[in-house]
């Protein structure tokens, strides 16, 4: 263990994570169903006193001059809380992750069992909003995890108060409230401390911008697991039903410009363009979308040229970078310069490229005529989610609770040597 | 891509190495299989050419001084050869772990399928045993990925040799020749490029001592599988069948004590000590195992007083750290103390001792009443392994194929949008 680089607040918070994890492990389903019941209950009573303190969050922000859009995931209201009391309350419904597993009987008579098990400790970092707290409490002890939160400083008064229900929570059942820590430390230190926790936290997810994440993996000496970061493309083939195009393009760009899933780019078969890129342009004024394109987009479209630097920004808004492709070729080879691997789609009506698409193109999710926006936990039937892996060891795409499990082999035996 | 601290030698071999693994991903399982025989052939018809150039490394570490365990890792022989052909045929009948996965049908009519599918790049850096560079090759290669070997400088005129003969064999069924790529660079220099070759390596796995794997994994910002470090206990309850536990004690420590699941520890309840000591004594004697006691084994052995970094030590040699203890508890805060996470034992008759050792420690194979010798791909059914996993993010335990694939969401939908 690393001890001697990490602060004696952050070791304390650690060791003291990873006892309660202990325990947490062994403890039975009904007893982390039961605590979800509280947690919920507790969010619903106190919904005031949570209110209260997004409030002092709220002014805070405003005052610092935050985005309109990071405000909007910042606030909580009375619905607001009912809903991740619900969603905590829809987690009890999920079936337990631990404890499963396949006997094998081997020649010698060893009878083999790989069991799921909890990972451990997970650490946690992410942006401004205060329902991920709940989401990602109510996901860590169903899976038999000890989280420790570090939350965006934004929301530093919210997730306190969020935190300190999930350990009352956790005190009524008989779980060790240490289960559930959030760091109160929002400097870069205390990200830069988890880091180095090796011994301590068995897995660091890290959520939010491209920046954080990237940070994360390069820096950190805990396992990683990457979330999030999304430029997603839509590639429309010359073969493409056009009213499914624009209705998948516009989906895809303008239900909710912000989430990782949402479009950034939108690649258009050269053959289609002069006829398909009017009626798209059309549909993304609905919502006043800008286009940035490519040269031979221009041309077509009259809008503003792309900057180099489009090609590999998540927009997170409504903006939309526009390129002409000679064909399925070129958009992979684009996709694979260009994309996080997160979601990507072919809107086509050919069989062999919409298999040739799916195959080499290297992502999470890979769509045929249907919008990026359902990679998700929900709907992809996994349950809740704490994030969309965009990497490949370990978990890939929406995680559910099963991404927060690792395995053992119980090996027993009546006296066997090899 | 962190393309700016590459050197252009290493950024060349795994830019060609990505190029190769993606045709390799879309390659036939019977092209695949068909490379494992001619790559068996090739190891069997050039035999004298690889013991010929073994030699000169063998000639190279005597004038070193290298030790005669490592010396009989390094030696290749006809016959070592044909096992190293066999084993790559054996992984011919192993199933593709590739181009699996369910279906399920979405309320709104989405066709899910969650697929298998290669990491992508292997990056695997191990000790000077030159029958690994063709195991990882013949893995590699099955299931569907590249792999990028940084084998121990003692073995690479024996590495080169082998890794030109999987290469022909790649050339001689279509396959792309970079899926196998040998580092002939042995300095630390590659290693360190290695780590930083995000981008274009998915999975870096280090085997060997624990020194390398440690700096692996603290610095790599490639995600990293860690392997092989094995410190493992056997622990002697008091209610143990005395002659059970003097053979599984034996066979953990003397059958190849080497290997990373044999044992450096001995753990014996204190009110059993007197009795059972002297009698594992006896038998470990045969071996001339060389104990080395806390003050109470030494009391009663009167061997030789372990150091304190005796229990953090993988002697990987006939000596054998022992300690007395008040109690299963007191062996697993032991184990949590001083393991690896490998394999540990306990040897007992009562039920709740054997069900709390399995729930509570914390390695990736646990043991009642056997040998920790057992954690290997082959013991386990699995077939052949590239090492055993000592984390708990991926893959725990011993590695298969299937330790080698990530999955990716195939979505077929007709125009869905949410």
């Amino acid at each position: 263990m690393n001890t001697s680089t990490l602060s004696p607040q952050i070791q304390t918070i650690c060791s003291n994570a990873q006892t309660a994890s202990k325990k947490l492990a062994s403890s039975a389903t009904i007893v982390r169903d039961l605590f979800l019941e509280r947690f919920a209950e507790n969010l619903l009573t106190a919904s005031a006193e949570i209110i209260a303190a997004n409030e002092i969050d709220i002014a805070a922000a405003k005052a610092n001059g935050i985005r309109s859009s990071l405000l909007d995931r910042l606030t909580l209201t009375r619905e607001r809380i009912a809903g991740i009391a619900d969603a905590a309350r829809q987690i009890i419904a999920l079936p337990d992750p631990l404890g499963h597993g396949e006997l094998s009987t081997r020649p010698n008579g060893l009878q083999i069992i790989k069991k799921t098990v909890p990972l451990g400790v997970i650490g946690f970092i992410y942006e401004a909003r205060p329902n991920v707290t709940a989401d990602a409490a109510a996901l860590c002890v169903k899976s038999g995890n000890a989280v420790i939160l570090r939350g965006g400083k934004e929301a530093i008064n919210s997730n306190i108060a969020i935190a300190n229900l999930a350990r009352a929570a956790l005190r009524s059942v008989g779980l060790p409230e240490d289960a559930v820590t959030l760091i109160t430390d929002t400097t870069r230190q205390s990200t830069a401390e988890l880091m180095n926790a090796s011994g301590y936290i068995d897995a660091l997810i890290p959520r939010g911008g491209a920046g954080l994440i990237n940070a994360v993996s390069e820096n950190s000496k805990v396992p990683v697991i990457q979330t999030g970061s999304g430029i997603c493309h839509l590639y429309v083939d010359e073969s493409a039903d056009f009213d499914m195009a624009v209705s998948v393009a516009f989906n895809a760009k303008c239900s909710r410009p912000s989430v990782c899933n949402a479009i950034e780019q939108l690649l258009v078969h050269r053959s289609i363009a002069e006829t398909f890129l009017p009626l798209v342009q059309v549909k993304l004024a609905d919502k006043n979308v800008e286009l940035r394109g490519d040269a031979e987009t221009v041309r077509i479209l009259n809008c503003r040229v792309a900057a180099d630097e489009d090609w590999h920004t998540e927009f997170g808004d409504y903006i939309l970078a526009v390129k002409c492709v000679s064909g399925i070729d070129e958009a992979i080879a684009h996709i694979d310069a260009t994309g996080t691997g997160h979601s990507e789609a072919i809107i086509t009506n050919d069989y062999a490229r919409a298999l040739e698409f799916t195959d080499q193109v290297n992502a999470a999710a890979v769509y045929v005529n249907a919008s990026t926006r359902f990679t998700d936990g929900g709907e992809f039937g996994l349950g809740a989610e704490i994030g969309i892996s965009t990497q490949k060891l370990h978990a890939r795409g929406p995680m559910g609770l099963s991404a927060l499990t690792s395995s053992k082999f119980v090996i027993m035996g009546n006296g066997q040597v090899r």
